[in-house]
């Protein structure tokens, strides 16, 4: 799929269907996050792949929003370093973000549905996932064939209007 | 161009043609980062088109790694309400890092290179671009055309290995 209709094309999905991923398309979507940059190269990100049914409906409880995460064919589960310091903070999930988008769009080129999901409950996602202390569970994006739609463009996106959030050479420009 | 050959040609610009951007493929650019996803929808974001060669020199002192924002064609100045929430402030930049990919991959496609910049002197880039209280310059994003290199992908991107960063089901898995 051509760049630009993957980025219109990628809206959250609905509802799963209950197909699984084949790998080399869940490797092509990782790849896609391992590739993405990150400040200083410092790639502060371990992405962990779960697939068994189980585990997934234990993660859908990280978070009051993630029920959807039980219903996932896969969900890749993003931990990374936490920090009390702000500017990191900022640095470490703005490094996160662009590492969830790419996957986000190497998916819908591939015809995989994405969700995100937050986290509230680290400790137990800790647990969950065996994780050391010098990691924490940050985001999850549930994966899945889309059960409602095809993955193609779409017109209506809901976002507030060009103009109001582009600007031309200074505030209010 | 597809869309994992764009996430594959995706690098850090080296240097800037000396080349007008036109207009309708900074607009494509920009309409990437508007139709990206955030928290709630929130879309807690303004992109600021910077095209003016004296804005471009003076937005290059906002930090120590942003002299190439000087040379840029045009650049992206990322705007968002700042916060001392450790959970907003993650979100916030989540959403950014998620834009920002957005862009980077549209550009990729339209043969524009891309180079981040991050911000230290956030009251200098107030200054500049007139910001009010309630927004802080956040991030840049310097484009251009590149003076070295076609836009294709790459093979070697110096990351971690696959494995190293990916793990199956569980921690060390």
């Amino acid at each position: 799929m051509e760049t630009l209709d993957a980025i219109k094309s990628r809206i959250k999905v609905a509802s799963y269907a209950d197909r699984p991923i084949p790998e080399e398309v869940l490797e092509q979507i990782l790849e896609a996050g391992r590739r993405s940059p990150s400040s200083r190269n410092q790639q502060r990100w371990t992405f962990i792949l779960v697939q068994e049914r189980d585990t997934l409906q234990r993660l859908s409880r990280v978070w009051r929003g993630a029920a959807h995460i039980a219903d996932s064919a896969a969900t890749v589960a993003v931990a990374a370093p936490p920090s009390d310091d702000p500017r990191t903070i900022a640095s470490v999930h703005f490094d996160l973000g662009q590492a969830m988008m790419s996957m986000q769009l190497a998916a819908t080129d591939l015809g995989v549905g994405t969700r995100h999901a937050s986290v509230e409950d680290w400790q137990l996602g800790a647990q969950i996932l065996g994780l050391p202390d010098e990691w924490r569970l940050s985001w999850m994006m549930g994966l899945g064939y889309p059960a409602d739609r095809d993955v193609k463009p779409v017109q209506s996106h809901n976002r507030k209007p060009f103009n109001e959030v582009v600007h031309h050479e200074r505030w209010g420009g």
